[in-house]
């Protein structure tokens, strides 16, 4: 293996809170047993190839300022296996358990489809070598159907048939690689399925195209014996002005309408639930509560900004909740945390990459331990039972499970000359119990 | 009937795009047919009593800035009786088909449940009452969950029982009610159905409770022979952090979950539409696509605030957006056009409420018949049905209707080396065809 | 004395991080020493009159939820003073060192302006004798110009002169009072100067009454000799659509133009930053680079709303960051941290006052500690040094001194042949930097 | 000159309202006289190269669409040279009076200062003589300070000094060329001047850095004798986190503070406005009220986008009221109205880009006919006069003069027992009175 840019680095390792190493983890010991279960197996962390990798510094109003050895090279696919030789040493250096990757971060395009998916299977190969040496496991695989101009319009909801096929076949195939690399979950983000304008959109068609589309992954996994997930990553728009997998809830509906509810599974976006007008933990819990929590995209956004910034997290009680959130849940199963975050533009140094991901392993880490504390605690919790305890008694029960009529419920109520009285909803002494947490 | 601050004002009429006069409509004629129908019977428009007779101009740093006779008087009912009186008055000077109204609105609160109902059965006598000699029918009734202490903290997704069946008996009276008037649909809107923190929220049991309540409507509504349409209205937050139906798509995942999208519809607003991140016509689409449009909410919000600021719409190019995917869906059925909107807080004299209306109505009316005429024209279509165009080919329409596997989708893509290429959105284009509409 | 709600409470104590008392301040030791002075008077707390005493829990969609006992009185005066006994008492409870209100939060409005003026000398008189027995003192005074329906479309800028003038007198008195009272400083909120729509707006003319009537302001002050600071607080909307002093920058230009930016300083408040699209700490970062810092107004708005929520704080690293901003500024002088936060409408019990002060105070106190290790530990500081080290050369210098044309830095660019390389800008670092604060 | 792209383009030309022709001006008359003066001059519509020419599809999500023959080319002075032709063709093509440019927009960066240098003005030189058989004429230049990595940190505001130099050397040079093509304008936007973090930048620093950067330049257009106005365009952020140039109010305060506020004046955008939470008619009738309306950006945003979009305008009532604050300004002078937008990434065919000019000349056309129309009908101007009338009298012009001090306003107020009453702002009439132009 070549030298690559990280090759100098050393393995940051677990040193304690009270290291002074700006690159050691603090918090983040991955042996140390949380209820009933090493951190490692709790929080799953992934490396995304796109960003530590491929991402080269550009904006909207700027050229790329990132210039790694791999990028801009003539010979596409040798660039490519430097790459992979890179982002191997980053894991090693890193020493997460798991990495995520689109076929088109981790393979060039080529000059037809053959030749597309030629390459990629060249270099999924070269991975799997990489792989048979490395500690670091494939968490999920996904297809990049939203950078080439082909996908313009959308790839399963594109109007034209041709495309629609086209992308039927590129996750086809990197379903196959999936698999044979280990994946335990499969992700389609739709980036290009939505619209830019209703003018030029037949929605209720290409919503039917999207539930076909599903419907074909949802067949060829039981047929190949895949067994890991299929995660649906709810966006709400950007780069489309509205995306169909808008949130949580909204996926929830679609996979009802197309009988997938228990098929699918969501991997959820902390920036993209603030594009939405929710908190991650809002769609964690919403996720919990339709039984399709997969797995988690861990970044931030920036309030005050309009896009997705994907930012690498650095708010502690915002990571507390979305953790606690998972706790409630029962945690993640076969997902994880998958760091889909990037570097600032100006942050143009190898070394940046690493304090990135130091800074958020660590920070999930903590609060992953918060989020324990408060579920040990269970003051939490008990405020909760207490809040809703009425709902135990055997009529209200039985009123839930739809025992009772409207009319009959009416009748009773005036009968009693019902005159229920409110109690304090005691926010501000919950945020107390939260806050004194940190 | 007592005089009312109406009364001296003349009914209003068409008079032509010519007319001068600001109290005259200039494009709403009732009784032109366009696309084979009135217009009184595309638009259905209606009065709501909560804005028009009730709503006194105070906001979060103001007192009320109106004060009309009935408000603030110690003897409610007769006050209730005299703004009943003004209603019908401004519904005569508007000369419009339909109102709507709230329990509370047209009847006071009492001093026991028990009360509450009589005072609202005993206005309710009223109002039917003067609908024997009004032209104007109830487009829908509902109750109001929301202003009471009592509903702080929910109403059908209340922590406390006791309140879900405090709002269940309302609610049955109000159906009651709704149907001896005679009213077209019922409609949930559940303004405090959500959390003001999930620190104190257990979302999957409110979601129950929800879903249980809805049923509880559905079933009565069947059992007393109403035939009218029950609606839920989306809201995406406020005054709640999160409400449960936060938009279209999330409703239909709701009503899916508890089995009733064949029973219950939605009545959409433009306000609320924005709140969630939507354009209006984003919501009626959303909404005809999957099976689901009632009703409209007819107002606009303002991009600027984020706050349900419930104006009277102004933007004509809104309007006939909205006009355009409500002729594309068939139109509204038993549903109508509800003015939820009300005038400023600085239109503090009565004949603001007017000006109010004969701007909206006209402006919705001029709407429509530029939503009709691109109907006409077909170009918008033309250009729709050209793009979408190749779905129609005998093995296209087959792999939409799933009769082609995924991997027989990539053999046949891979044999043929498919590479198909973009073809322009001509979005501008389309722009341009709606612009040159006004 | 009467006995208030807040009696049975007892005075909270600082017990120190380790208390599980919930009502005991666990970081805010009032006399811990910290960079050479106290807590104390670093943090200048004071308790808002008008969210803890008057305001009670009604909404734009719901009716009052807070029942105190000197609310809805026949006696209105009588209330007044049970309100103050209240006020003070829980300024008791609660140990903080100083309150602010509006006149119309302590008195009454009378049936006439002389009685409104009366009514408000009387209760000042109250309010003084109350003091004298108090710890607790006068952080500043303001008028209330938004409640009352004279001033729905503004008070300095309303196109009607006469409630300019009504304005003025109020003010007059407010200053009046302020003074009497020992206030350290005066200030003025313009919630209804700005405008709802500019098509009933002449904005040129209404900014010419804004700067008179702040010139008058700070004549009186000079006058008097009162010698407090006067105060703008920025809001950039609600009430309004858009009000005038919308941030810190653009209060900085309307002063400069009327030449008052000597005079007077900015009350700044978190809420009212996130409406501006701002951070807090952008905002005092922002006053303090114009010379304009004053005070703070402490709370929290809810990014995902988009309204002015005014909660009590919860989030600790954005209390550091505003804390560590107001450290770099020199502190906050004659200012102090107010809060205007309001308990949630659901929080109806005395206590939830408490909870909610005391976990702010809390949380306050401990950003600022962790504030001031970030300054004495000097890593940010250092940085920063680095990042611009450049400008320390003497030519550099010079050149921002300018002394230097742009022909000439061109002709000595050119000649060298410039061609800087871009450095990282260690954004990842620096947030890890501050994360590990935590 | 060789052939390019639009050459089989036949002229825009006016063809009236009736037209059916989709490439025809249906309402921009250049010839037609409105308030004295043609449309042509009204308007003074500009091409803005970067968008038109230079643009290639690409989004943070997709790679380039448009493929022009002359990008990615080999020789990229002969490239740049097929560009200026394409450009003065479409020029031809449009039929409009003005152009707009970047110096990297017209010519490549060389692998030197030097040579960067030596490219623009051979291009600059090339530009020259296409404008002698052209009629469309420079509205202004400008300096892209914003894609090179060098500016990733800001240009006027890096850190770093040298930076400053080699920003103010590529600006003296575009100054230069842009007196040399006869440029009416000098514009100024900081892309990069802001932040993207507090935690690494020295606010106050920076905006010293700032102020003596825009100093230069107005020196040095005296020392020129440029006739023409420097403009500064405000944008609240994107690319950065904020931008010190956030709205007019801002950048007048800025100017202020420098002494150079008669020495440059605002180029404001409607999508820019739109990001910092105010209305493009809002951001005109400001900067008209402090002296500073220049010129115009004409584009528009998506109010449910948060970012910027530089959409082709297509809302009548939009461009109207913006129209309507220029006339009520008195017109933009040298300034004009630029087409600042750009066609939507899946609009890529070069008819494309005329089909979105066509429209947005026609709707600015129509727009300020609409707006010309209210000027002259004088109504909405009455109910302006009549609402502020009051001001007029001797008493109250005096007392906005300052010639009444505060305790005098006060004595005479109580002496008069004052009472305003409240007056309706009648917006809704005045909304109607607009909507009635459509």
């Amino acid at each position: 293996m070549s030298q690559t840019i990280f090759t100098a680095m050393p393995t940051v390792t677990y040193e304690g809170p009270t290291s002074q190493n700006e690159l050691a983890y603090r918090w983040y010991d991955p042996d140390q047993v949380v209820l009933g279960q090493p951190l490692r197996e709790h929080m799953r962390f992934a490396v995304a190839y796109w960003h530590s990798l491929v991402m080269n510094g550009a904006d909207p109003f700027g050229a790329p300022t990132l210039h790694r050895p791999w990028m801009d090279r003539d010979d596409a696919m040798q660039a490519a296996r430097d790459k992979a030789d890179a982002a191997f040493d980053l894991f090693r250096v890193l020493d997460l358990p798991f990495f995520t990757f689109h076929d088109r971060d981790i393979a060039p395009e080529g000059d037809s489809l053959g030749q597309s998916l030629a390459n990629f299977h060249t270099i999924a190969d070269y991975l799997a070598e990489k792989m048979s040496t490395s500690k670091t496991r494939l968490l999920w695989g996904t297809a990049n159907l939203f950078t080439h101009p082909r996908f313009m319009s959308g790839a399963a909801t594109n109007p034209d048939p041709e495309i629609f096929r086209y992308a039927a076949t590129t996750v086809k195939h990197c379903m196959d690689v999936t698999k044979a690399l280990g994946g335990e979950n499969y992700v389609l983000w739709g980036g290009r399925e939505g619209y830019d304008t209703l003018l030029n959109t037949d929605m209720g068609h290409e919503l039917e195209q999207a539930g076909r589309f599903l419907s074909l992954v949802v067949e060829y996994k039981h047929k190949i014996g895949f067994s890991g997930q299929i995660l649906i990553e709810p966006k709400p728009k950007e780069p489309t002005t509205h995306q169909y997998d808008f949130d949580a809830a909204t996926v929830f509906g679609f996979l009802k309408r197309f009988g997938l509810e228990t098929e699918v599974k969501l991997n959820l976006e902390a920036n993209h639930a603030l594009l939405a007008g929710h908190s991650f933990e809002h769609e964690i819990a919403t996720a919990a509560s339709l039984g399709l929590l997969g797995s988690l995209d861990i970044n931030r956004g920036d309030p005050l900004l309009g896009w997705d910034t994907d930012q690498f997290p650095n708010d502690l009680q915002a990571a507390t909740l979305a953790m606690y959130h998972v706790l409630l849940a029962g945690g993640l199963g076969k997902g994880g945390m998958n760091f889909d975050a990037k570097i600032r533009r100006q942050s143009i140094d190898p070394e940046d990459l690493v304090y990135a991901h130091v800074g958020a392993v660590d920070l999930c880490a903590r609060g992953f331990l918060k989020a324990a504390q408060l579920v040990e605690e269970g003051r939490l919790a008990a405020a909760l039972q207490d809040r809703y305890a009425g709902w135990n008694s055997t009529e209200n029960a039985a009123m839930l499970r739809g025992e009772v009529a409207l009319e009959q419920i009416a009748a009773e109520a005036e009968e009693k000359g019902l005159n229920p009285q409110p109690r304090s909803g005691r926010q501000e002494r919950l945020e107390n119990l939260l806050a004194r947490t940190f």
